[in-house]
């Protein structure tokens, strides 16, 4: 979990039992140095996550003040910058950075190359990388770690990272949710979400754990797989109705684009909601108040998250250790789940 | 309107009859070539908007490929990057900036310096400028535009601009959308926006187009100057009405935000919509389609003015002139305004 960014050359090489300029050579691979040391040299160095370069480049005093914001989008979605909830997190991220004098370069895992620490931080293009979303492989976010990068993920904060992650209760929330339609008298409930992401792979947990908790068994028929745009919740419930009619009578569904989406299919057939068919979605982003029925959801507080995510990025430029944090969410109860609500 | 920018010191020194060399030294202000000498190459210069550090920034290989986009937020007002609107524009230039291979880096006015041309062309921060809002005043973008910075703005495409404009048909878009209002029988309807941006001046004028051209006089005390905001819109209906009475039937609002906060001030006072007040706002974000009625709008094309204005930008870093574009507008008619509507 932690960066090792205080780990220095001069700690590397008295742990070596060499000079400093022998380990700064061994990890140049200059051949001066025996094939035998530099193998040994390099070991500590990986143990240890240090890099020469990344320590070199948080000596420089001539930073950039730019702070890369990665959207790990992943491919085969339709889910892009254009997301309401992403573009929310984007714009709390920039106003937490502006308050410490920082911009914001938005960048995307299809626009960087593998090679972040290269791409982003050597060549000067940023100072240290906040990456949104932790998608279904996190192999460049650890590579970067590793090469000393400074580096905070919103994504899952309980789950073992060799980066610094920040992200909301996410399980919880899930549990919170669907127990909030369970006491409600809606015991068949639907997941609507999509499962390889380590954040929705958390809230079906939390899903799971409600049921448990009500002696409700899970029927595998209503844990529905989706993208999550407002189009794919419309498509999903829409063919679902269609092909096994109403055969459920509530809604927790990952995001709440999704949910909306869900929503419309429902009421494009007359489903009375909330009294049917109970919805309640996640983030709770704008639209979620102003829809109507006005949309229940979880809410997640990126304002909070976007500060402690950038406080812990300075603290890392700062050669200081990073420290994972999850931030708490709220059931925010409206008439999309509770008739006696607006 | 034109930049300029194929323009050379060669022309220049051609023009001013001297050597390059001379003219080069002219610009630098070298002492060695006489003052009127200097002042008269320095005024053909600024007549052709020609800069010495521009073209040599324009003749470099190594480009950043990050365009900055600044918000031109204005000081004393509540709207900020969180704004939909706003947010939906930057979402739409990052997609457009990135299927040319080009980053976003996320600037506003209150983090970049005054000298824009200094802050991010000089520094390498970026290759060019995207300027969103021309605000109250634009010499910030002038000055850049003068000494060569490639730079598009978005705005006023109608006014006459020292740099290139790409905005929407916003006087005819009001036109629309207040004779929407007054077709359907609502002939007292309030402006409810902010007069001091170039682009709302020209909504008010669209408002007091379609007045005229139903015989309709200006009244004044309909004229509602408000920040652009939910909370704004709420709170000056509900002065309004709390002091004045429902002397209205109907608002045509600057922004779909403000629109969404007049709404919600109605709907506690419990006034039918659109019977008794019929609501049409601008933008059409997509809470516009989700809200309760749903809010007739003048859809911004933002999609299609980010294409051109990312065009625009890179024909300018080819060294092309620029040319500004006025983008059509639609009339969305929705509940909130036309009861036959959904």
């Amino acid at each position: 979990m932690q960066n090792n960014s205080r780990f220095t050359l001069s700690d590397l090489a008295k742990l070596a039992g060499v000079s400093t300029s022998t380990a700064s050579r061994a990890l140049r691979g200059n051949p001066i140095i025996k094939q035998q040391t530099r193998e040994r040299i390099q070991a500590l160095a990986l143990e240890h996550n240090f890099s020469l370069n990344a320590a070199a480049s948080r000596l420089r005093t001539q930073r950039t003040h730019v702070i890369a914001v990665i959207l790990n989008l992943t491919e085969h979605t339709e889910q892009s910058i254009n997301d309401p909830f992403l573009l929310k997190v984007v714009g709390d991220l920039n106003q937490a950075l502006n308050e410490r004098n920082y911009e914001l370069l938005l960048s995307n895992s299809f626009m960087a190359k593998d090679d972040w620490t290269q791409y982003f931080i050597k060549s000067s293009r940023a100072d240290g990388l906040i990456v949104v979303g932790q998608a279904k492989s996190d192999t460049k976010m650890i590579a970067a770690a590793e090469a000393g990068a400074p580096i905070v993920v919103w994504g899952d904060p309980h789950a073992s990272a060799k980066y610094t992650v920040v992200g909301s209760e996410n399980r919880l929330g899930a549990k919170q949710a669907t127990e909030h339609l369970i006491k409600l008298g809606h015991t068949r409930p639907v997941f609507l979400g999509d499962l390889e992401h380590a954040e929705m792979g958390e809230r079906y947990k939390g899903y799971c754990d409600a049921l448990a908790a009500h002696n409700i068994p899970l029927d595998d028929s209503l844990v529905m797989s989706t993208d999550l745009t407002y189009q794919a919740g419309y498509d999903c419930i829409n063919q679902s109705v269609k092909t096994n009619g109403l055969n459920f009578d509530g809604i927790f569904a990952c995001s709440d684009m999704v949910a909306l989406g869900a929503m419309k299919a429902l009421k494009e057939r007359y489903v009375n909601i909330p009294v049917d068919v109970a919805i309640i979605g996640f983030d709770d982003i704008p639209m979620a108040e102003m829809s109507h029925p006005a949309l229940s959801s979880i809410k997640q507080n990126t304002k909070l998250a976007a500060e402690i995510m950038v406080t812990e990025l300075l603290r890392q430029l700062n050669g200081e250790p990073g420290q994972s944090h999850a931030v708490g969410i709220e059931l925010k109860i409206r008439h999309s789940s509770d008739p006696t609500r607006t």
